[in-house]
């Protein structure tokens, strides 16, 4: 088993979550390839290094040009804001080094082309690109798509997304990085929504063809962010505008026909982290909420009549995808096990010279889809195709 | 205590559950008058009768002119499909007849708007009429709408709404009148998309000011039905084309600015009956489900950050609408007591001589909705006023 | 269609629900005798005069033994407390009246072996008896002993079944009858737990053999009910010893083996009226919670390893117990539709000549186990044979 | 920061959720001494080199007496089966080493005594040992703790405990170690009903005092294993006696008066891991299940009379117990996190030189309970006292 010399650049939350990722994945599944977590980069030298000793990161360094420079990495791991996966993708790419980078893809659906063509560039090399939608690897997910594959819900009819979250309901919570449009890009539409869709597609198997939808701002002036306090700091003093929208309805028209539903809110009170999902069709549904990650819930219309309902799935069986690896049945995974599993796929496509998936280019669709839903946004709700 | 003589021009399903209202209510309630199921109306002189006896009105007709020329009767109860609600309504309150009607109210807005005027000439010499959205009678949506009144959630900033059905999956489920337009005026959208919009504009005690949506027919063709089977029939030779929607999805915006995400769909694998709502405020929430109609989900974001959750508060406690009348608390109430709960305060209003509420008038807002959602749908999906 | 006379004696929470059995059943079931709510009987003549108008009680009796001597009645509808269920079951099965009783059948082994024989002989003349364990009537009850006798779960391997309630949590709650062994009998072993040993072994068609268990008395003393304010008041002056026990917890042995794990309590906090009982088997398992009573909760454990999970079945299908008289699919019933399915069935049986179900020895077998679980309880919680 | 050198006897299922718990609890934690998988002990070299390999411990030994005698190992760390862990903990202690051995403590209250007395030596001298009841540190249950010593609901009335397994419902699972009593010591009630125990005790802060119960064995035989396919192998020819419990039922009494209701049980079918407590007390209650391990629900009886419920709490707020150092609000922890905490909580404990929770003597007195239920069984389920 030869190593996968790993440099990831950045180290706020999803840095953390990537790091667990690296670290388990080849304790609990049997890897052609041993990551290693080689090199961890920042821009500030004293709280990169004490992440990297923290996560057990070998080295550190403050310029990820010269990390994408050196010859013992081998992947480069993306987990800034969106403003900067764009450059920093397309230099490694070209470097020649597999990349792995957090969603959304980018900030734009331009900047997002340009990576996507960097990696279609260097996949003629080897070289690959994935984007982490790391929720399609929640074994539940996972599973949700193999049974509409298989044909248990039948023709998909209807398709219900939502990503609930109330961390904006609280109207003094300051002016974060991911409320200014010039670092996320989008709000709770690029940041959740590109969740909500990307999983609609996965689990159906269907692109999106057109939406139409409203994006909104329901509180759209808070506190400053306190200077010194860094991009996801306390309140200091002054207030400003929120660039970005905290809700975003939105209609979807999947290839096959059938229509989409979509909420992504951040000011659904109550609501922490409810990524939710259904898919009615013409012989069953099936039914997901992250805030209860380790059950799918199946409906089969083939059943007797008397016996139908939704059958909640624990999917904690050796039978279901990447569950073997862990417990025994009835024993819950979390929120991190999906990086582990990405981590395990990553590592997997890389050493047998494929793709992994979700590309670069799977990645500036779900872009396409955000960007398609802020054009009907701007035209008041009209659809709008997605090309 | 005097009574109340009613006749009621139709014997359908809603026959059954009215009939079953005036029955009840004088047994658990102490009402100012005795409701009297005088008269049942209907076309068919043999199955009128039938259900007469089983039902237990006293006489019947087969001629809702006769009926509403009649002396003895107080109220005309309208529970006929939506075609006839303006002609019977209208020459009901001109007989000085008091009017419940079956919702929605009319098959257009122009039909509600004859009917709306009607009510407005008629309560000025006390005659009222009033539309039937027993739902908003289910105690937990009573008590759902004082929870908000009361400023336990603060002000709205969300709602999602959705009426979840699925008996129109079944591709050979034939061509009933509920699946015609001249005779049901619209489908999902109007039967039972309405509830979803009068729950949410009486639990937030505000109305919905402009939309966008879309309407579709998933399954455009059908069975027609036998002949001779009625108008809910069996199916027969012969296909023919459904000419209303079976899945509507739109977004509203409420007069004091919150955006609200619409689902009404018969394409809902496995949801037998989901009329569910959220309204997400700031300083809390509440979430209903009519397949658990005997809870409501409250969430308070003022208790202590480490005791924040939904409380399932189960909504059969002496101290919640209508409940000290029944049983003991945790027993459960089921559908048709929304039906006594009408007839109770129906018969109160009309006693004391004031306007029962839904009103024509609210009726006829609910109508404008769904026209303004139709013409969002057919202009693409573009936000419309309501007016 | 004949009808059949019916006196109610009592008039207390279960006269409501009975009343509500008799009125409604007819307007809903095809019925071969048509049930007559003819003459209500109490000691207070004004109170029940008052209940006889208001639940629509032809006449009205103060003597019990007047009531039964009539010619004009067929049947006697006990629904007084436990103390007088002997003497007047047994004089109105000896004037040829056929019975209902409520439950439990009596106060102790020896009255119910009585009222038992007294059954015995009069069948044998025509003359019926059942008690009214209604909650056998429950929709997705008797659609969980269909599923288990069917061979849906294959043998039954363990038992679990409680009934919490919380109406004694409050120390000030007064002394009501309920709480005074001379008038109860059992506290809430009697009460509600022999509801859980009904169902449980109506479920699983088998019978308790044996079992071991203890009854306690968590709050020993409580407020003496104010003079005056009935067996059901408020608190007065003076405090009193409750006689009978708030939790009994006891194993039980079924006939073919099993063991069943049993919680009578009425200190459940937060717990209103939650009988529960899963049944598991070798092939598969049901669950039911009298909360979310419209609900069967259904394992099959032969279903895919990776399909496998409860499924919640709305048990509101027309093929479904009980269902198809009512409202279309998804519509929910509530608490006193048992006393109508009750109603239903007691007059079905009643015309065709043949014995309701559960019987008065259905009611002794119950007693026969709530004896023994009192007699395991002063035996320091010994098995305890039941004969 | 020193460090904190671990050998780990055993590397069944247990090892390796031992394992991640040292590997991952000073990376998301502050330590006071860095925990070090230094050396893997089992009696099979190959299996044990291999165990060490994938799950990243430093050394190997097939002699867990050289382990214990040398002098760069700290913790000694026992996830063998039963019958090993007196010999192996008194030996550790009586070298100096500190030890965490998996519950349950030992095979027999005998052994236990020995361990306890020897932890009770060692911690004269700052040695310490440590049982490891993981689930006391599922946040939800450390939260559920804490809630009840601080008055949340009152006192405690009643407690109903159950611990439901389903994977000896299948009558072809063979007879692996934990089926034979020389190897488990016992069965159900052991291995699940130890944990249900030292919840209840944890959450309540109250020790059972006496017990009264039942323990079976449904089936009572089965294959044996296929010789080689080791302890928890596959069915080969033959079969045998399975000599442990597979449903324990029993009644408990608390310290305070309150009686709890316990059932562990491995013929629940369907469910996989259903440890659920629910404690009810004066003024509230609290409830939690495994299979739903991020909530707590919990009562508050002193709410106003239309508010109460059970509030589902998402224990995953960074004002809830251990959450800080994990994800945001509304990410789910998993199994596994338990062992993070737990090597988290006897590191900080033995670098402070205290006693780490919970002790051998908790342990003990654990084992006291089982060994009472056992006695009770033999006795015809008498209550018996635990001393």
């Amino acid at each position: 088993m030869t190593s996968m010399r790993v440099a990831m650049i950045g180290y706020g939350f999803m840095g953390a979550a990537h790091s667990q990722g690296w670290r388990v994945a080849p304790r609990f599944f049997d890897l052609p390839a041993a990551p290693e977590m080689g090199l961890l980069v920042g821009r500030n030298g004293g709280r990169v290094a004490a992440a990297a000793e923290k996560w057990g990161w070998a080295e550190t360094s403050t310029d990820w040009r010269q990390a994408i420079a050196r010859d013992d990495i081998d992947v480069i791991d993306i987990v800034t804001p969106g403003d900067s996966h764009a450059e920093i993708a397309v230099a490694a790419l070209e470097a020649g080094k597999h990349v792995l980078c957090e969603k959304p893809l980018a900030n734009s659906v331009a900047e997002a082309e340009v990576m996507a063509a960097a990696a279609a560039r260097a996949a003629e090399h080897g070289v690959f690109a994935m984007v982490g939608f790391t929720y399609r690897r929640v074994p539940a997910v996972t599973y949700a798509r193999q049974l509409v594959a298989s044909g248990a819900i039948g023709d998909v009819r209807n398709v219900r997304a939502e990503y609930l979250q109330d961390w904006l309901v609280d109207e003094t919570a300051p002016l974060a990085w991911r409320l200014q449009k010039e670092h996320a890009g989008s709000g709770a539409l690029g940041d959740i929504g590109a969740h909500a869709i990307d999983l609609a597609q996965f689990i159906t198997g269907q692109r999106l063809t057109s939406v139409a939808g409203t994006i909104d701002t329901v509180v759209a002036e808070r506190p400053l962010l306190a200077e010194g306090s860094g991009l996801s700091g306390t309140a200091g003093t002054g207030r400003g505008a929120v660039t970005v929208d905290d809700v975003a309805l939105f209609s979807g028209r999947f290839e096959q026909g059938a229509l989409g539903a979509f909420v992504a809110s951040r000011m659904s009170t109550g609501r922490k982290n409810a990524l939710r999902i259904e898919v009615s069709g013409s012989r069953g549904a099936i039914a997901f909420d992250l805030e209860d990650m380790n059950a799918l819930s199946y409906y089969d219309d083939t059943a007797p009549a008397d016996r139908r309902g939704f059958t909640k799935i624990l999917v904690t069986e050796p039978e279901h995808p990447y569950v073997a690896a862990w417990w025994p049945a009835g024993h819950m995974l979390g929120y991190e096990h999906g990086f582990a599993h990405q981590a395990k796929d990553f590592v997997e496509a890389i050493a047998a010279g494929t793709q992994p998936t979700p590309s670069f280019a799977d990645g500036l669709q779900v872009q396409r889809v955000l960007g398609s839903v802020e054009r009907s946004s701007e035209a008041a709700g009209v659809w709008t195709a997605i090309d």
